[in-house]
């Protein structure tokens, strides 16, 4: 018994049924699952959704975009293909370089009426956004209709299975959907954050945060979170210039600084000069061996927010160790209890941080 | 400026000095280091020493078994093999599959005169063990003169290089040495899970253990961790007759259950049967797809500590989001304040445990 709703088989709950290729292995840990929504036993447990838009994790789109470009070719066709070599071969957009998903935007057509009963409050016809990872839903592309490489969004003519276990947010009448959706990816980090500065232990009392990979979509919400959550001190590293300069004008950070936080000790040098290390130090780095840079700038007996999708958990596990650094290291849940309304909310509230969100993913 | 040596430059710190293949990457993030002693600039910053026993990290030692196993040879032959083609390719026991390493047991030869003063205490010809990870220390192998496949060390003639930032412990006179060794490799686990047993939150009080791989070496040590600190319920699984029923015989356990960790739905049913989900969930299952076992049997806003160097961020970060479980997930920190002694003091005062090490490891 793992949960409170007893009446649920928990391979039905979880979605092991639709697992292509393995006994007893939970959907994100198999390689394949079975997208087509007739061909399963099951469909009394599972939300069907139409899908319209699917909003892909940074890292892995990121991942697509240079195997594009090293191929030479059209880097917009070049993302569809593998999205679409992907999700035929999978049956759910899991990138097998990065391990990473990302989230869509579908419409309900049916709820299986086996589903718990907070379930039932859905209408078919009802507009969601999915909060749990592509990584594990079962997903068909009928067509990709168009890439957004800004937005790293695709629109598509699809369906999508939703288990018991799973979680969706209706998108808030105030924003652009595109928008929303792109808050939603990574709705997880912004609310534990804010936990993470409110920690009422002595020892983990957060006056100083850094944050790497600061003009990116995470990294402002965290930086955003931080603040509002009263840190005295709130320094992001962004190596992308036009994201740099769009987040020094929000008002969040007391500096942005430009580097590459692969470089770790240059990241140290630059970002510990003035005031020395962090309470707290979030990665929103989409590109991989950020973990260094995070370590180095940790203080002793502060802790690491790992959110970003490339982070290796033996570079910090063992780099933490190789220092000699005695720090707290969170790997990024992407779920905690009401992050999809604390993120919108944190939206809503902060105008220039939402003009800027608009203006680029809207 | 990250440290309070300020007059080490960060290159001879954090050994950068001695990479081969990259700029700026610290020698963990680097395929390849320099390990002859003699060819490099920075000696003043080293401590040389001759290397008499490497200790490998559980989940290098299987995958280097299996693999050797794989080929239908000799598995000690394999093993030695594997352990001489990394050292001699990268400079450093860093097993290309796993990313792990392990540690070592040495002699000190040669004291840089230029290290920070804690390091001047020792003298050429102190033992002592290397409490930073074989996959940033340079290593040279001259030959191999046995491997222990129970207690995955292998008895060398080498040297080895460690840093100003690196740690290391002398060997206590009251344990036979390859025992400490043992002990030492995974110094860090069950002083952070006696922390997290204390954490004075009542949201985090910890009540119920889990401890997945529980017949292992940081299992045991971790599960007696967390009994010492006052946990009421401490239930370990184990997939290993023997190590099951050793775990079993030393009054750590309420309990210890016969499954696979990689079986994540049979787990959380063996396990959650009798009085629910845990507080706190320790993952030192030194083999892949654990994680999902360790998140399932989580109770909402309690912790799981990924102490195992098999774990897969992704799969940690994702799962937890795909069943919508809010839990904190920490990566396990080979290093702690006080590590060495407080597990040494660990294995002085169970006598069981320590009887079993001996047998084990001895």
């Amino acid at each position: 018994m793992t949960s409170t709703d007893d009446q649920i088989p928990l391979v039905f709950r979880y979605g092991l049924h639709r697992v292509r290729d393995a006994v007893r292995v939970l959907p994100q840990a198999a390689w394949s699952v079975e997208s087509n929504p007739a061909l399963c036993d099951g469909q009394d447990y599972e939300l069907l959704l139409d899908v319209e838009r699917l909003n892909i994790d940074a890292a892995s789109f990121r991942q697509m975009e240079e195997a594009a470009r090293a191929t030479g070719g059209d880097v917009d066709a070049g993302v569809r293909k593998q999205i679409l070599d992907t999700v035929d071969k999978r049956g759910k957009m899991h990138n097998p370089v990065t391990g990473s998903g990302g989230m869509l935007l579908g419409r309900v057509r049916h709820i299986g009426n086996k589903l718990s009963p907070s379930h039932h409050a859905l209408r078919p016809g009802d507009r969601v956004a999915t909060l749990v990872s592509l990584s594990l839903t079962p997903l068909q592309i009928e067509r990709i209709l168009s890439v957004n490489l800004h937005a790293h969004q695709v629109s598509i003519i699809g369906s999508a299975i939703l288990f018991d276990s799973g979680c969706y947010a209706r998108l808030p009448p105030t924003l652009p959907e595109s928008v929303a959706l792109s808050a939603l990816d990574v709705a997880g980090a912004a609310p534990q954050v804010a936990r993470l500065c409110h920690d009422p232990r002595a020892s983990k009392r957060v006056r100083r945060v850094l944050v790497l990979g600061a003009g990116g979509k995470s990294g402002l919400l965290v930086g955003a979170a931080a603040r509002k959550a009263g840190a005295e001190v709130v320094v992001g590293i962004e190596s992308f210039a036009k994201a740099a300069s769009e987040a020094a004008a929000l008002g969040i950070y007391d500096r942005i600084l430009p580097a590459d936080a692969a470089d770790a000790l240059a990241i140290a040098d630059l970002a510990c000069a003035d005031g020395g290390e962090y309470d707290l130090v979030i990665s929103c780095v989409s590109a991989p061996r950020a973990e260094m840079a995070a370590i180095l700038c940790c203080r002793q007996g502060g802790t690491i927010y790992f959110f970003s999708m490339a982070t290796s958990f033996t570079a910090a596990a063992l780099g933490a160790e190789g220092v000699s650094r005695d720090i707290d290291m969170l790997i990024g849940n992407g779920y905690c209890l009401g992050h999809a309304d604390e993120t919108l909310q944190l939206l809503q509230e902060h105008t220039p941080l939402r003009e800027l969100f608009v203006r680029r993913y809207g």
